[in-house]
């Protein structure tokens, strides 16, 4: 009994499917109390699902109805509440049936939620000796104490309850001060099972371990972020800029499927990974079967206790779904905007919708292509069009913005923003270390790191995948290269499953090996382009390093198993090595990846040793990754983009008498 | 006498000031006829200029004449027509007189002149063994036959004539053909001033240097990039974008002294280095004295004769100002534009307008800075508004766009496009190479590089700069780090001049050691963020490696000297290393480099392996450089950028039920 026929599926869950799975689960365990973490779309197995999405594609039709049927399927996952009892549930959305209960393995731990991370807070802040701490510390009238829950990670060997440490900071009277701006010099921890603090850690202030027991609070001059907390008025001499579509919008969208300028593909969305691209096609021809934000680990490198162990998972601990903005209440992305809204669950097992959790617009990105031909002066040249998808998190202090990018010429890229707010520990005035910065007096900004997971599942032109390093070498010096200036490529297919390094001169390709391009006589490729960073700077043996060890190489291929979605493995709150099932472990069963159905995860790492310009909110950081393709097409796939012409561009020109032109040539030519 | 006392000493030379000079020049010499090769400004002194340009700033006007009076003087070089006699000129307009006339030394050869060009692809198209020759491959009816000429680079020790080696490409009957299609097996040297073929020599065309005596033009489908010649018909989704600028643009303008939201900068321009920046201030602190392309060097990696000889410094062989694009001709940015021209000069010193050679225009470039608090949901958000300088040049069959992007938050971006047509070479049907692409039948496109030399000439906070290198090191796991988590960042002072190599972990920084920020208590830094890429491939000992030195390192300091602007020497054109004074003798004089007048280079490189996707015509392959404060404000600079309005912004939302939706809401609201 098929109760959701119009569904994709792929489409994520709606409020009736997360509903129709909460009260399954409700009236099976009549007696227990459930504290939901997940209710989430259970994506079919791939086999299965690519049979579907080619026989859809194949299909004339846009929804694409005409494949084999796919058994819709949820899972969920919810502890009894009060204790530490954690099932996974898988449920069958057709039949409305339990299909699989499993009880988690107790040294498992889900996700914080935002319920639980509240109540946390209120927890912590009504404490009696954390009051206490809070009057010694003596805050002048009017601030109020506010508290920043962070995951516990790990210092130990033990099976530890599930923990939070909490970091205190007080905010001014206002609504948008910048409490970052008062860390205050301890760190209650909380029980989140037994919901009490159970340890207050004093805080080092100094240069070095020590500590210093009877601090008092000592005003400094405030940084805020907050326009109507600003000394100096803000700047009058930005002119409005508006994009202006007067024919609407390029794509075209049924339901969760996009098409634009050659490009077809699915949107999808869950708790975790926030966005998802599926069964991304250009020109009819299959690039990549599934694109997600795998996990993203942020640790610091403050080496003293107890921040030693402050460092979060931000996939796999919150969730990028969980923590998606409404776009629409502030994106403010310039152009013809198309939302997409979304639903999670709440721990009542209510949906609880994310709105406009993804922006699509069109950008114009600068030049296409462009030829002069000196002898004639014609000129040949396209702009470069570009769909955005974006998604923006808020991660406590933090904001991360999300974006791909598609343009023209079949080149996806991955674009990461770091903004927001540092998280900012006390530091005794004077004072300055060597792994953090001093943003204001009494403020340290301590140096930490970024490293995401990029997950690509392939299918360039089909399943038929390797992995390979492509270098460009000097010739040896001899007769073949006379004047030793000959310099060739040299491959390296990564045979097995295991990670692969950058190196200056190094690209990472996929191919398909029974794919040729007729050009060129060699496979076709996507390469994936990205500036070399820095690794992760922990040491390996250390509980930061084993417990994300995708994030010490830039490049990893597996062979591709349905349950391997996440870098850092399943469970990554407090999560122990040993005992966790991740990238580390996949890699080490040295499957054979050649030519085969494979997984390429690339860990982009962003060392934010943090400047005073990023304080007390920080400009956007960028890094992009690039997938492009390279002997993919038989030539330039943008070719047959029209040639940019004024008639279209309206542009006008600035006249030197008056720079504030007002620009009635435009509005006449489109007839506004 | 001052003849000009409207000019800046910065501002480029007028028409008027190249008839002063070239009319000067020919009635100093009766008895010769001069060919010029170029009349430009010389520069004041940089200490007399630094002085100029703070008082200019100081003063309360704009235009700044009340400064010290600085002499305005132009520099030529020129040939005595049909001889290798080159003389180096300096000339004082202000007085009218020649002030230094300097016979160059023979080994050195002016840059290849537009008109010399054209005049050298006559001489070899109507040469009768070139015309055998081009009968005997037996092109088809209609096919015509253009020239290519190159710099004919060095490949032994002795003393040669000015040289250009000659490509020769069969073009099909359409004034936007591919030439580039229909290489030709043969390429003809000639003698620049005897004006005569000295030598054809066969080009291989197999896997090896061996050479194919009788080889006959085989058809093949062609692969065109003009519209007019696309078996497909172009796309029709893409629906128009414009910018709309209701108030006009943010900028003001003063003759070539730009202001814009906290930046001030004066525009240069000359024949050689293009576009200039002088004097960038942010906000009325000192950064940037000069920013200037310095060169540009192309080799190429076949290792058969004669492309073991193909290369070109697009800047010193040619000059970046000469190449410049009419960018009103076919750039169609999008927005108001402000289109700056410039004058140069022709072989016969006569004033040759390259109009529109830069344009300047505001781009929105997604969001500034943002953070929601979490607590209240409330959002504060800034978009980013980037201020575009642009200028583009055609090189033959390449194109390069360079533009300096100003954002809010006083980062500088120095963005190089690479687009235009891959420069071909002929190959047997069927054939591959390690050291090329097929991109069409009998069309081979080599790998090659481009390493673009970046001058940066700092004020960071004033003259008292030092360069260094910022690494990010793990700390020792010991006491002070219990827990194998800390690190800490290390910088390597480059107190003598000297090249600096990149790392993933890696900062290069511009401090000033006399200027502390106050919140950090470090000196005052800008930091240089640049991909790592591959540097020169071509052996040290190659005569590439060693005309290129410049190319192996990514960064070089010096001491500053103001003849020294280009990094491969101030004469390129068939250089002998061993003759030459460059950026690799420059930096082993072994200067002292601290807290004094240094000047940074940034060779940038793009190792251009060709897709198929390359061709015919290449989308833009884009490389960014970005100059960022990282201590160098106390606070984040774009703090006061207005928050995100949508009143301003226009942006309109997508209608599910109608995609292409009218935006009848945003003409209303914005009363057009």
């Amino acid at each position: 009994m098929a109760s959701h026929p119009q569904k994709h599926p792929l489409d994520p869950l709606s409020a009736a499917e997360i509903l129709q799975v909460s009260s399954l689960l409700k009236e099976a365990s009549p007696d227990k109390s459930l504290h939901f973490k997940l209710i989430s779309l259970l994506e079919p197995p791939k086999v299965l699902l690519r049979e579907f999405l080619k026989a859809e594609r194949n299909a004339s039709g846009v929804s694409g109805m005409s494949g084999p049927s796919l058994t819709r399927r949820a899972e969920s996952l919810y502890y009894h509440r009060g204790t530490s009892d954690l099932i996974h549930v898988t449920v069958n959305l057709d039949s409305g049936k339990l299909e699989e209960v499993k009880k988690v393995e107790g040294h498992f731990h889900a996700q914080a939620d935002i319920d639980e991370i509240l109540e946390m807070r209120e927890v912590c802040l009504r404490d009696e000796k954390v009051k206490e701490q809070v009057r010694a510390f003596r805050l002048p009238e009017g601030m109020k104490v506010v508290c920043d829950t962070w995951p516990y990670g790990r210092d130990n060997n033990t099976q530890t309850p599930r923990f939070v440490q909490c970091y205190l900071f007080a905010e001014r009277n206002h609504p948008g001060s910048n409490h970052y701006d008062n860390p205050l010099p301890f760190s209650p921890i909380v029980d989140m099972v037994k919901k009490e603090v159970i340890d207050i850690v004093r805080l080092p202030t100094g240069s070095d371990s020590s500590l210093k027991p009877n601090a008092v609070y000592e005003p400094h001059p405030a940084k805020e972020y907050h326009h109507e907390l600003q000394a100096q008025p803000a700047r009058t001499d930005l002119k409005p800029l508006v994009i202006y579509q007067p024919q609407g919008v390029s794509f075209s969208i049924d339901g969760y499927l996009i098409k634009w300028q050659k490009w077809r593909f699915r949107l999808g969305f869950n708790w975790r990974e926030g966005m998802v691209l599926h069964d991304v096609t250009y020109d009819g021809r299959e690039l990549f079967h599934r694109l997600s934000l795998s996990e993203m680990f942020v640790p610091y490198g403050d080496p003293r206790m107890p921040y030693s162990r402050k460092s979060v998972f931000d996939v796999g601990d919150i969730g990028a779904g969980v923590a998606a903005n409404n776009l629409a209440l502030g994106c403010d992305c310039l152009g013809v905007i198309k939302y997409f809204s979304f639903v999670i669950t709440n721990s009542q097992g209510n949906p609880v919708e994310k709105p406009n959790a993804i922006c699509m617009h069109e950008i114009d990105d600068g030049i296409g292509w462009k030829h002069t031909n000196s002898r004639t002066g014609g000129v040949s040249i396209v702009r470069s069009r570009v769909l955005v998808l974006q998604t923006i998190i808020t991660v406590g202090n933090y904001e991360y913005v999300f974006m791909w990018h598609l343009d023209q010429a079949a080149g996806l890229h991955y674009k990461i923003q770091a903004t927001g707010i540092l998280s900012t520990a006390p530091i005794d005035r004077g004072v300055t270390v060597p792994f953090g910065t001093r943003v204001n007096d009494d403020v340290l900004a301590p140096f930490h790191q970024h490293v995401f997971s990029l997950r690509i599942d392939p299918c360039i032109d089909g399943d038929n995948n390797t992995f390979l390093e492509e270098d460009s070498v000097p010739m040896p010096w001899n007769d073949q290269n006379p004047y030793g200036v000959g310099y060739v490529t040299e491959n390296r297919i990564i045979s097995t499953s295991s990670p692969s390094d950058s190196a200056p001169n190094r690209v990472h390709k996929i191919i398909n090996p029974t794919s040729i391009n007729k050009s060129s006589g060699a496979p076709v490729s996507y390469a994936i382009h990205s500036p070399g960073k820095q690794m992760l700077l922990a040491h390996p043996d250390s509980w930061h390093g084993r417990r994300a060890k995708y994030a010490f190489h830039p490049f990893w291929v597996t062979t591709h198993r349905d349950n391997e979605l996440y870098a850092a493995g399943d469970y990554t709150y407090q999560s122990h090595p040993d005992l966790t099932s991740d990238l580390g472990s996949w890699a080490a069963r040295r499957d054979r990846t050649e030519n085969t159905d494979i997984v390429v995860w690339h860990s982009i790492s962003l060392t934010h040793n943090p400047r005073t310009e990023d304080y007390p909110v920080m400009p956007c950081d960028t890094m992009t990754v690039s997938l492009k393709p390279s002997g993919f097409f038989d030539q330039n796939p943008a070719l047959d983009v029209p040639q940019s012409m004024q008639k279209d561009n309206g542009s006008c020109l600035v006249k030197n008498e008056d720079l504030a032109v007002a620009v009635e040539g435009k509005a006449r030519e489109f007839k506004l």
